[in-house]
């Protein structure tokens, strides 16, 4: 696959703890996935700087774009940042475009620009900012990390300011079949077809609905062609006896 | 913190894809914390042999327990018990044990157990069979990785299976409060709250609610003195003007 390819890092004790369930993952697997860029890998850490550090050198030079969630915010355990420029011997402090963002945003809703909301214009040298239309903070883009909001509402308006500016590949398209079958009964020859298909990708995935298993089938692949033949050899494939 | 530690390895292009929005990631959460161990790390790899083998090593040699989900159905992109295997060197192969589960149970429902089917009981050798309620299809421990199911249902049947084999440690309290302002006002008040309770974690989760901001403020840690301490202190935080 040449298709341009993403990691994703997510910040934050309250995922870990189980308090919050995260949505920024499935929310960024599919609009990604639109794009025709292939996310790889997805992790959740700590609210650690240490680990926060490791996973964003670790993760950035192992694909093409890294994505983060969380951990902007003004208070103490919101060390994204800080963490993201110590990953890259960056400079950070208040950065003057931030903060005049940030002087326009509380004037125009009377609350006060303390030193705890100023951390949110710390931006390491170099960065360029994201447009964030929800709550005004900024995130940034440095090198090839994506520093975004955690709150899924900021995340989604960051993710949608982010998304054209980069590269895509041929989309990834995939198309489906349910067979109310258990996947044990065709495991042998979609194994058979998916060797076929060696560009295409077989899943199979069982469920249950009403009390009945079944099975859904999913091919994915860039091109449309080869997916067509694939799913018309699936049809009949599922209809044998 | 001297309580267990756990991380979790959930195995899938489903997930990555943004086909499937993962649900055992949280659970899992939830239950670990309620027992005492301490989820430190979270991935999602997709269904490649060498990505699951590079994460099953690095992560099972930096928690106690690692947790993986998915990958051990009858289908040919069900992988993960020999990456399992691999990582460790074991030997692997269809057991008698497991085979005798499958036999049963395939005569219980009537379903031919087929050669897909057969390879759910390869299992590494040295490893503990984990007892699968809903399906028959056992998981399995090999050393300290407890391999799951990914569908939701098994999956947390296993879990029920497992955990109570495992030693905990003191339970992970948490205590909460909502405050109808945004996290920047009270930043200041509260990083110097929590530098006063280094043995507890303090969190910062802004909302919105009916259109109005707010702030849910965690606390969390094993002892219960202090963390009822905290609270008192934080309710007179969050109270004052």
């Amino acid at each position: 696959m040449s298709n341009p390819t993403a990691a994703m890092l997510v910040i934050g004790d309250e995922i870990l703890t189980g308090r919050t369930r995260d949505a920024n993952m499935h929310y960024l697997a599919g609009e990604l996935t639109g794009r025709g860029i292939r996310l790889c890998e997805a992790r959740v850490v700590r609210d650690d700087h240490a680990a926060i550090v490791a996973a964003i050198r670790e993760l950035s030079g192992a694909v093409d774009h890294l994505f983060t969630s969380g951990g902007i915010g003004p208070t103490h355990d919101d060390i994204t940042a800080d963490a993201v420029a110590d990953a890259f011997g960056a400079a950070i402090d208040v950065r003057e475009d931030a903060r005049q963002i940030l002087v326009e945003h509380y004037a125009r809703t009377g609350l006060e620009l303390n030193d705890a909301r100023l951390r949110m214009a710390r931006i390491p040298e170099g960065a360029a900012l994201i447009d964030n239309p929800v709550s005004a903070a900024p995130g940034f883009t440095l090198r090839n990390v994506h520093v975004l909001a955690g709150v899924p509402a900021i995340f989604q308006a960051m993710v949608s300011s982010v998304l054209p500016t980069l590269t895509g590949g041929d989309p990834l398209l995939s198309q489906m079949i349910d067979v109310n079958r258990g996947e044990g009964e065709i495991a042998g020859p979609l194994k058979a077809l998916a060797a076929q298909f060696p560009e295409l990708e077989f899943g199979s995935y069982p469920y249950q609905r009403h009390g009945a298993h079944g099975t859904q089938l999913v091919v994915r692949g860039t091109d449309a062609g080869r997916l067509a033949s694939a799913m018309v050899a699936l049809s009949d494939l599922v209809k044998a006896p």
